[in-house]
């Protein structure tokens, strides 16, 4: 059993975050919450997320699991404006989710779950960490476009930069450690870098809604984990993306 | 001859409603104002349009029939703003409608009208009728997209629906008896429905300007028409669909 | 040596007039100053530009000059705000142009300007000029889109005509002498008329910012030139274009 009420703003946000990587996602529902493991088809990236109740207008549950595929929902949000309240109703005996906007009604095919493996998300212990604003990496992310197709990531005694080194041309933004929210960098360290691939690291800062502050985790040559929060913090984010070694 | 002065909107709004089905058009004028039929290259869709001369700005005319490519009057729309008059004239000599707006000279060839028959706008009596907000029939038509190809219209007590029935999924929206403008329904029957391609039905909707009430008779497996007002009720307008009929 | 600091706006005006003939410029840069002259790849438009040093917010160059690809130029730009200021500075050891925008900083390579010769630009004494509005041009421009492939432009005394004559239709817009900013017509002459390429006249009148007054100099079959100034008058800027000869 599910059946719930959410904000359209809310389940765009989630959607967004999750279509980034998927079309088809398994979501594995309880009386707290719901909660979702994610990896795109090449393997580079990975999501998790988490959800609780009050994310929700209303929400009632039991343990279940719905497959839903990602552009139909699209759909659903299409019919909702800013503000709108849609309620979902799992028929169980139809293998279908029940979407209400308005005075519409939306009988989705679910997808089957039996196939859908949740990704083991490995344990890292990386050894910086920063907070910092989501506009920032939306701006270095612009500033690397036609350059190269890889971006490099440092932390450091300076703070937190961005860089792309083409052919020719390179470009770079630097955050300066009192622009950042937060800085940790183990003692006797200098300098942490890592390399990814631009487009897998554009899309995933696209997917985080602005205004977010974006937790960044960094080691050198080790896979990037960024975490954040939405829906007022009852919904958390973990996005895992491994990097491009250099071969020099 | 023809002469004549009209708000730029007004003429949008014409174009927009006889575009929807067709490219050319045959305008019959008259000292009281202008007519046309069209019918859709594939007959599936026919639009009848009157419109009296109070819809103008000016207007003088004799009997006369022109013919006009409605790419080309989009053309001269596009030099105009909202609010601008737009002035024609014909040039019977040349075979041309003369246009103005502001400081340009925009002189059209006339598409050759004897080839152009009026199609025969069939006379039917259907059962129902209600009087709708386009705006409900546009969140339907948004509902209804990519779940099948046509479109299922039912009249009943309760009010009035649109539905859609795919392979697997499905979409309706309920209008409520109290929530349509007027409803008449024969006594002794419970439900009138008839089905149509979707494509053509949305069509039809998104040229129908916001904020319209329209009227729509309803039977089973008949066609569908919808009439509407424009240019302050200076102008008339019928829509007739023909149904797609279910194959069960 | 060269080093500069301009407002966003203003290196994008000055990209926009000279982006629509060529994709690489040879900036010639000394110490009052730039300058630069263009020919498009099928030499049938020019652009002449001369900025003062007064354009920029800070300046300093000895006699230079720079290589640049337009399309790396509006990558910049894209990084910045209306009202932001750009820094560029010459790293003449590595052959590149290094910008600052916010906490980016874009290492440019520079194109090679040993192959690219300044055009001869013609000393032409035209025998009408008028100053006008760019937004007269514009309209006219779009009142002759899909009639013909060339404008006919003509001054008489009645004012500034911009003509189009296709094989069945026309169009046309008259500016009359009242509402020139400023008309000067040789005593005993009656009219200049010239033809030109509506793509090429189109696009150059494309590139000229809105609320410009243009300076127009005309003759009968001879070139158009076309002068305006940007930048609060620091930067003026010639486009000279050839007239497409009428074969009767």
């Amino acid at each position: 059993m599910f059946k719930a009420e959410i904000k359209s703003d809310t389940l765009k946000g989630l959607v967004n975050i999750v279509s980034t990587l998927i079309d088809e996602v398994k979501l594995t529902i309880g009386p707290e919450g719901i909660s979702l493991k994610a990896m795109d088809p090449a393997r580079v990236a990975m999501v998790e997320v988490n959800i609780d109740s009050g994310a929700f207008e209303s929400y009632s549950a039991d343990e279940t699991e719905i497959g839903l595929d990602l552009d139909k929902v699209k759909g659903v949000l299409k019919l909702a404006s800013s503000g709108d309240i849609i309620s979902m109703e799992q028929d169980e005996n139809h293998g279908k989710l029940v979407f209400k906007v308005g005075n519409i009604t939306r009988r989705m095919h679910l997808v089957d779950t039996s196939r859908m493996n949740d990704p083991r998300f490995p344990q890292l212990s990386l050894s910086s960490k920063i907070n910092i604003p989501i506009e920032e990496l939306q701006q270095g992310i612009r500033a690397s476009e036609s350059i190269s197709d890889h971006i490099a990531l440092t932390v450091n005694n300076q703070g937190f930069e961005l860089s792309c080194e083409g052919d020719t041309d390179s470009a770079s933004l630097m955050v300066s450690k009192d622009k950042l929210k937060s800085m940790e960098l183990p003692e006797g360290n200098d300098a942490f870098k890592s390399m990814f691939p631009l487009d897998y690291f554009a899309n995933l800062v696209k997917a985080i809604p602005s205004g977010t502050t974006v937790c960044i985790e960094l080691d050198s040559d080790y896979p990037i984990k960024m975490n954040f929060e939405f829906a007022d913090g009852n919904g958390k984010v973990s996005y895992l993306l491994a990097p491009r070694i250099e071969s020099d």
